[in-house]
């Protein structure tokens, strides 16, 4: 099969679409004809050789995609050959074939198209793990979304919105704060020109942050009494100060979680809360998957370029 | 009737039993005639002024007693004249009588002497509320208790093993670590001579901390996979470094809460958990008060000293 390698550490050019050996199902896999896959944030850090894949996961770049089931290895539960399906991946998703385990397949929500597909299984299950399992986001509380016009920013307003949830949120243009009121968001803030901290003040009930050290004085400021601050992402950092003293007055948590190196059990009760809770939503159309671009798979550089330029609303997807 | 009063700002003796006008029965509370009070660290703080009463709270010192109920104002459920109690209070405790409201109030676990129920509210609702409700202890997993010694340590070891925990202790000499092993500790560290962030590396699933920024490092580094960190107390400052790297490696989190600021009703539903999850454990002998000395009610000097000491192992009674 065809899949993007990383040449060795460095920008979108080291990404080249090469004739790789094909992967086999191990016991507990599928094999997933990929039709899409999406790029991430990490996927950019881990092309500069920043984030090494965790141990026993391909090297090929891509944490999701959607597809087909080719083949099935022994003890695979609930898929059949020929199923319409997304995965969460450890990586492996930038190519013409991906095996995966069992616990990380979801079927396609119903009414999703194929490859429109792929842009929501990272989504789906960060901000369902993160937002609702971790933090508990409850009916009629706040949460406080950063970067809303993300690909994570844009499903998590949507379904805290569903769930009945007001929802503030931070991004970097004024055109983006509109896409998110657009989606349902209830208030905005451009981050270049407003400080959120001083907006937000001891309103959020849940925060759901990317930016990390940087913010963790203002976040824990936005905090309401009994909030929990939910850190999934270090893009400012990861050494923080945090007063305690602070967060003891508002009775307070910090916590910082990723997907990737989570054991395929917590992966399989991830997705499966995902398809019960998220998916019929999604159907519904409730929660709209937001798609910015289409790029060949065979072109992941131009895709990269996309996602460093920060100027995408929504997922960007590479297509078959 | 007679009470201890702060009469400045300052060292033990500013503390005087003098006689100041009886607490009268508001909507929702009863008036109790204390038989005995206990001292806390917060006492120290208030007495020198850094821990002013929360809004509406006495002046008097004194965050718990134990007692019989004289009086009860309208509105209260549950209680009558004449009950033996013991309650965890907003302040007034170092006094002859304190008024409080029924949802603080608790019978005195069956077995218990009078003056020694007197010794338990502050201790039982701290680790219940910290450790079982917020940082969900589970059967199985590990809590490390600093300051193992305190009153509140001797509980959280003794609750812990209860519940089917292995538990993990840090305190300040030989004599302490070996104390906190005969009620039931699995392992000790006095933490004057070796390092516990080394000896408990990623073990602990949950921290009761009383030391705060001093520690924040060590005790991330202490944190198990998915460990929980919870904050009650600032011994060693209130600003310290968080790793939100370190954190997210291990899907950990920080909380920080104390029980004197918040709100009744939420002091009520932790009473209620203990009264039903605590009391019988204590009714069963499997859970034993740990009594370090009585001290006479009207010379709260000499117990702030002996709590300033350092010496004392488990909690100190004021008692009339």
């Amino acid at each position: 099969m065809r899949a993007t390698v990383i040449s060795e550490p460095g920008g979108p050019d080291v990404l080249a679409w090469e004739e790789v050996p094909d992967p086999r199902p191990a016991a507990g896999q599928v094999v997933i004809d990929v039709k899409a896959s999406a790029v991430n944030r990490a996927d950019l850090l881990q092309r500069q050789g920043f984030y090494p894949p965790p141990k026993g996961a391909s090297d090929i770049p891509g944490l999701e995609c959607s597809g087909m089931i080719s083949e099935i290895g022994p003890g695979v539960e609930g898929f059949a050959v020929g199923d319409h399906v997304c995965a969460l991946l450890a990586g492996g998703g930038y190519a013409e074939r991906v095996a995966v385990p069992w616990q990380q397949v979801m079927p396609v929500p119903e009414g999703v198209p194929l490859d429109v597909a792929a842009s929501l299984p990272e989504v789906a299950c960060t901000v369902w793990s993160n937002v609702f399992m971790t933090a508990r986001l409850r009916k009629g509380e706040t949460l406080l979304v950063h970067g809303g016009a993300s690909g994570i920013g844009t499903l998590a307003i949507q379904l805290a919105k569903a769930y009945g949830s007001h929802v503030l949120v931070t991004a970097g243009s004024d055109e983006k704060v509109r896409r998110c009121l657009d989606l349902g968001a209830d208030e905005g803030v451009n981050y270049r020109e407003e400080d959120f901290a001083e907006k937000f003040k001891n309103r959020a009930d849940v925060i759901l942050d990317i930016i990390g050290a940087k913010y963790l004085r203002k976040n824990v400021a936005a905090l309401a009494t009994g909030g929990r601050l939910v850190v999934i992402g270090m893009q400012g950092g990861t050494v923080g100060e945090l007063d305690l003293g602070r967060l003891m007055g508002k009775r307070a948590s910090v916590s910082a979680a990723g997907l990737r190196v989570r054991p395929v059990e917590e992966k399989g009760v991830i997705c499966r809360g995902v398809v019960q809770n998220v998916w019929p939503l999604i159907s519904a159309g409730a929660i709209k998957p937001v798609v910015y671009a289409e790029v060949p798979m065979s072109d992941a550089a131009q895709a990269h370029r996309m996602l460093e330029s920060g100027e995408h609303i929504g997922k960007i997807l590479l297509v078959r």
